[in-house]
């Protein structure tokens, strides 16, 4: 345990600034809620108006403490937040929170004072929470540090599920609805406007907690990306899952998410992308946060997508089974011996894939001896009972029996189709994964089955000689067309052969020289839309032809972007292939750098039809890209179509995403559109592209 | 009310045929639970072997009861169950409900075995509620038919939707489930196997049951498509929502309902179509059924998809918006009189769209001020809070100020973001439509807001004697293209020039006629894949080439297709549009004829882009079919494509959705494959189409 985490979660002495003595105010919580749930250690109320709060010694301010201070919780707004905050660093505090808001959650003038926080983190050392931040609690031992209205439930219930939070007030929702479900948490943080302390450093804290076994995220957005991709895969290797909600699957969301914390949101394909490869489970219901977690604690991920599935209620089972195959989990049916020992009870349960035992098969001894051969079975992977009415009546003749299979060696889940408490905290308790939603149920089940582990980062060599030079080529006089191509084709991707030419009278040696029919294009940094600026001519199948339409293409562009600097003509070989590829590259401000892959054309962009992975990716993963884009069933052998050269393509996306490398620091963007995919063995090749750096 | 109603909600004489006096046996339940849910009729227990009941007198049998018996609850199983439906035949009981499965639902015997409830049930003129029917409750006057161990609960809750549902069991998980949120019923009535009374005919009686505001049905299957069509309608037209969950998303969903129950289960898009025909609202999530009503009753459609929408919980709202603008739906941000009367106190509304109060906000006069004035506001159709903490803290702060919004002119709902069933149950007991879940509070308001009302069936006028010619031609000589193309040139859909000649010799002076470059294609309904049979040749310039390639042709089909007729040649001008239209037509066996539009190739294959409606459409239906085709959005208008002519597109779907007529009851599928769009005022033109004939 780090000397943060305890100050973090386990403090002892805790200074309490702008203690309020006024039981109405949200300031007089922390020391209610911290003495109501029996904390035992130090709390110090800070207040210069009065010398005692609530039974308390007050004291005048922070100096007037002797001794350390592990945590200082800040309940002053704005500027006044912001001078204990610096008195707390001058005082060696090791962590300070900010309940108050007002701050880049508010505008301009409140990004200014947020700025002074910054400074003062990183001149005097200490570490912050928030500002915006409703508290940090453990609930064993208790430390209730926290503003949090929902802290005033009499009980805190102990738990080992840890909850990150970039909302407060989904703290409190989070804490009452696990209550009422009997779950309790180890810990509960709020992180705010993350100044300092961010989602990721906290999951790495709680990576070491002995206390916590699973880590829940509820994000409104990604700030310290880096580190939280660290701490999930640290935390996948110590077997603590981490379990997402994240805001902004519609653009709206996204606006909302931006306009609540002040952040930047990021696109969800993104950080779809970012769950994938460090291993994190995104949930896309709110319940599911608490849902998933039973599922996929202290267990690795299974290999395979087939659920076994019995039940007394065939319809409840039914809307179970829809919705799992709905999210691409297989059904697997009951082995023979199952069905050789329910004959002579009078049950038929080889017909279907389900294992319908109706009501009449709701006796112990039938449920047990069906969950015993069902998990015994090697034909499938998990399996869940789906239980109807005596969840609610009887729970003694469906539900009790498996309690006893909460420690399967596989996933097993039991779904309640009616409202039936008192069995769900049965389960809960004796740790079976219980659920009340068929979609929660299958989407939990499909977390638990498919859900990614972290993949190994690709090693990524240093770029060649070769590929720098191209890079500085570009930087120094711009990234046309051809130079794209050049940095393109150092790191190996196949770029259509090409000559450029000064001006229109080498066209026809140029022609010559790379094959006809050759397409042309102007070349010119100022003039990034090509075609639109009528720069492009294709399918010329001639150098006489081809120069006489390079003057026709040097007075178009002449007349469309006056003063461009035109610097000659590419002559490129027309390529054919049998799908056109987009391959895209993007250091996106939150989960960095980005490879992304589409069918080319406008259909494709209709259809939003592409994959995208944190950059680079290894030719296994661009396989697993390809598979994604349903368009690409073209070239993947469908129907009597002719196969592309998919092992080519995957080869190109892999080492398009090299430019991952830091020496590629300064490209903001890439992209090649086209990519012609040749038939299969016949490789790929770029036609056109570019390159955007980021200014410097 | 018909006296069918009467017998089967509110019967007065029931025979209970099988009962039991062993508490433990199921049949021994429909005597309890009506004797301990109130019923003040006369039960009539019919058991050979006993003389007295559970305290009432029992007969021998049927026989032995005087006077008229309004319903029989057959407890007996197989053949027994099938001579006590026929005893209640010739007795005259007006209606029976059978509780044993074991008919269609298990196999071939029990098949046959239903067979004969079909031959009972239609000679002796009895109405039957299943087999397979767990029972029919009226809540008021209490009468709890039923053998659902569900109904044990003390105290059966009254209300005013009615349930209806072909599983058994469900009913119980709903009634429990509704239960718990304060939630009754007025009836609710499990169907079964549905050899009689179905879905449709009981929607259609509740649809004038006074105590009935909306109808909830749980479906596996659908069986009397027309009938629920016309009830729907009806209940459209009494103000009497009716809202549908169906199983079968997924094609092992469908699969489980067909052995569920034993019947087909249909597509889900053919389901989707049927229900936006006749003005369904289907819900995706279990829940939803329980949720979605209150959104519903008593109101008609709004026109627009703006929800205003205030919380005291940023986070909790954002989940609901997030949710929402992933469903559809639209955010209106706070009109200015709501900025400006917020300003004072404090709260800054005006600048996201969400009117967040803070926690700051949660006290009754602010709460209950920004509802009245959101409602008020013309640039919103529906209104959403969003409580937190307060919701299960201090409902008197945020929850009761709502409640006097119930009969709000707009549609009003709350969503809560913790658990706080206190306020749950406040809101539900006042008549304000609470939610949960994020998510089924954004599927309730999209289906508020954007839920189809029932269309009006398009006229059908009957055919043209052309287009009976064609029928009849294609009847008596098979549907070749030719005729399948007459078919459709005589129902109104423009098809390509072409000419049929007999043998080659005749070609070039066809190809003169028509225009070349022509298509040439073999005539033969012995060749149904023309292309693969090498039986087409596209793009030829002259007469000339194409006699020879006539020959080709016919040497090739010979090949391929040994023995096959062949009629000679169709010679067809070749055409070229903009985009390539799929048009399909098929009497789909549970909802009826359907028209589908999807763009063609392999591409809109793949991504199974396509859009189903119930046939016939009208033009402006069929507008509405393009603008659901993502690809067709090349001809739409997108970026610097050029317009296709969607105006000819729309007519030829409605032209060709004609073929729903009566007249052609005996065309099972027909497919223009492709139509081709041409562009804006050039019309669109068939190219290719068949026609398949049902065998009579």
């Amino acid at each position: 345990m780090s000397s943060l985490f305890h100050a973090l979660f386990e403090p002892r002495r805790i200074a309490l600034i702008g203690a309020s003595a006024d039981e109405k105010k949200t300031t007089s919580r922390p020391q209610r809620f911290l003495a109501k749930h029996g904390f035992t250690g130090e709390i110090l109320p800070v207040n210069p108006g009065r010398t005692e709060i609530l039974g308390l010694r007050s004291y005048k301010n922070l100096d007037a403490i002797e001794g350390e201070i592990d945590h200082a919780y800040i309940l002053l707004n704005g500027k006044d937040a912001v001078e204990a905050l610096a008195a707390c660093g001058r005082r060696g505090v090791k962590v300070a929170s900010i309940l108050a808001g007002g701050f880049a959650d508010a505008g301009a003038a409140g990004a200014s004072l947020q700025d002074e926080l910054v400074r003062i983190v990183r001149e005097t050392g200490i570490r912050l929470v928030g500002p915006n931040s409703i508290g940090t609690v453990s609930t064993d031992p208790p430390i209730a540090l926290t503003a949090n209205a929902a802290f005033a439930v009499d009980r805190l219930r102990t738990g080992d599920w840890a909850l990150v939070s970039q909302s407060g007030s989904l703290i409190g929702a989070l804490l009452s609805r696990a209550d009422a479900r009997g779950i309790g948490f180890s810990r509960l943080i709020s992180v705010g406007n993350e100044v300092d302390l961010a989602v990721g450093e906290v999951t790495d804290l709680l990576v070491d907690d002995p206390k916590t076994k699973a880590i829940l995220l509820f994000m409104e957005t990604l700030r310290d990306g880096p580190r939280l991709a660290r701490a999930a895969r640290r935390a996948h290797a110590a077997g603590k899952p981490v379990i997402a909600y994240k805001l902004g699957r519609s653009e709206i969301g996204q606006e909302l998410a931006k306009s609540h914390t002040g952040a930047i949101a990021g696109s969800d394909a993104t950080f779809d992308a970012f769950c994938r490869r460090h291993g994190i489970a995104r949930v896309s219901m709110f319940e599911s946060l608490l849902d998933v977690p039973a599922l996929l604690v202290g267990r690795p991920r299974p290999t395979g997508r087939r659920v076994a599935v019995a039940t007394t209620t065939g319809g409840g089972a039914a809307m179970v089974v829809d919705n799992m195959a709905v999210a691409g989990l297989d059904i697997a049916g009951p082995p023979r011996d199952l069905v050789d020992w329910l004959k002579p009870l009078g049950i038929a349960a080889g017909e279907g894939k389900l294992v319908d035992l109706t009501l009449a098969g709701a006796k112990p001894e039938i449920v047990a001896g069906t969950i015993e051969r069902l998990l015994a079975d090697e034909a499938n992977d998990a399996v869940i009972f789906v239980v109807g009415s005596s969840a609610q009546f009887n729970p003694e003749l469906a539900v009790e029996p498996l309690l006893r299979f909460a420690g399967a060696a596989k996933p097993f889940a039991v779904s309640l189709t009616p409202a039936a408490d008192k069995s769900l905290a049965l389960l809960t308790a004796a740790g079976v994964p219980a659920f009340r939603h068929p979609e929660s149920c299958a989407e939990a089940m499909a977390l638990c089955l498919l859900r990614p582990t972290p993949q190994a980062e690709p090693k990524l060599d240093p770029p060649t000689p070769a590929a720098l030079a191209a890079l500085e080529a570009g930087r120094a006089s711009g990234f046309d067309e051809r130079r794209a191509a050049a940095l393109f084709a150092a790191i190996g991707v196949t770029t259509a052969k090409a000559l450029a030419v000064p001006d229109a009278r080498r066209i026809p040696a140029a022609v010559a020289e790379v094959g006809a029919p050759v397409a042309l294009k102007i070349l010119s940094a100022d003039v990034p839309h090509k075609t639109e600026a009528g720069g492009v001519a294709l399918g010329l199948p001639d150098g006489q032809t081809a120069a006489l339409a390079a003057r026709e293409i040097e007075k178009r562009v002449k007349r469309h972007v006056p003063g461009a600097r035109l610097e000659g003509f590419l002559v490129q070989k027309m390529e054919r292939g049998l799908a056109e590829v987009i391959l895209g590259f993007r250091r996106d401000p939150l989960v960095g750098p980005t490879v992304t892959v589409g069918l080319g054309g406008v259909l494709a962009e209709i259809y939003k039809d592409a994959a995208t992975r944190i950059a680079p990716v290894d030719e296994a993963e661009a396989r697993a890209m390809i598979e994604e884009v349903k368009g690409l069933a073209t070239i993947r052998g469908y129907r009597n179509l002719p196969r592309g050269d998919v092992a080519a393509l995957a080869q190109a996306i892999a080492a398009f995403s090299r430019l991952a490398h830091d020496d590629f620091a300064d490209v903001a963007e890439a992209e090649i559109n086209p990519l012609l995919v040749k038939p299969e063995g016949e490789g790929v090749v770029a036609v056109d592209g570019l390159v955007l750096l980021s200014r410097r």
